[in-house]
């Protein structure tokens, strides 16, 4: 079985200064990510996200892609009651529509690209108040900042990482293996 | 939620000429599984078990060891109507007890080793006849060959990569984060 969802948006973190991304016309998805990310590498650095870990330690770098569903920004905009969430306030690095529950889907399935490249599906990202800090400077209200983590409670998308390289743009469509 | 699994024995399949394992009194899990095994790497390339990529292209290696429980392979040769199944003969690199449904745990769970290592579960390592064939000849029953691959259905144990590297021995406990 395998579901469709299309690419609306593929982006970038390449600001040292912000994990906040910006679109592109098309991204290279290389093994460890999209080289020039924030979040590229096939080896990375432990973290709050990995407490089984000493902080700081090597380890496989499982979160190199954050994938977004329209479906679910909307969403989290509609409960939070601000007009949208725009994926870059998330770091979101690939929008896709036609999954609107891309968020649940399970750890280790593939997801095949029109290029013949490949991403495995790391669960859930789990929202912090990153994101909600952006939401709460753009709309110049500061509770949606916490307002956010709740809100975005499995909907907040994916984490992946390039099981084999190729290229993505918007308009591709990505088939997602069940 | 945890379970616990008590390593048996950890394997190495070093002789170029045959998936079958031997013993060690450990192994070094590196970045890419165990050095000098033949499923060692980072990177592998795509064969029968990836038919969703060409064959011999480079992709992430979710498959560096084999793991296998005691109480499932007492179960295949049962079915089998043999007194044992040797993880040798499976190409198994670690052995464990304490797991009967090993090889059902899901894609993607995190398995925490005392040294501090840790491997992520890739799911079912689903029979082929390679490992009956080694069956059928040490028991001198042709048969064996195919009914093994459905007896050992579900129950052949499940396959790993290493997220963060560690030493593993014999006596191990395995903390299986569910």
């Amino acid at each position: 079985m395998h579901l469709i969802a299309r690419v609306q948006a593929v982006l970038i973190a390449d600001d040292p200064s912000t994990f906040v991304t910006r679109e592109l016309d098309k991204v290279d998805l290389s093994f460890g990510g999209i080289e020039g990310d924030r979040h590229f590498g096939i080896i990375a650095k432990a973290d709050v996200r990995q407490p089984m870990y000493p902080r700081g330690t090597e380890i496989m770098n499982r979160r190199q892609l954050s994938i977004v569903s329209v479906e679910e920004l909307q969403g989290i905009a509609d409960r939070l009651g601000v007009d949208e969430i725009r994926p870059e306030w998330l770091g979101a690095n690939i929008v896709v529509c036609g999954i609107p529950g891309l968020t649940k889907l399970p750890m280790g399935i593939r997801m095949l690209l029109p290029s013949g490249a490949g991403l495995v599906c790391e669960g859930e990202n789990e929202p912090c108040t990153g994101p909600g800090k952006q939401i709460a400077n753009h709309y110049g209200v500061k509770e949606l900042t916490h307002r956010f983590v709740k809100a975005a409670l499995q909907s907040r998308g994916i984490v992946a990482y390039v099981e084999r390289p190729g290229e993505l743009k918007p308009g591709d469509e990505i088939e997602i293996q069940i």
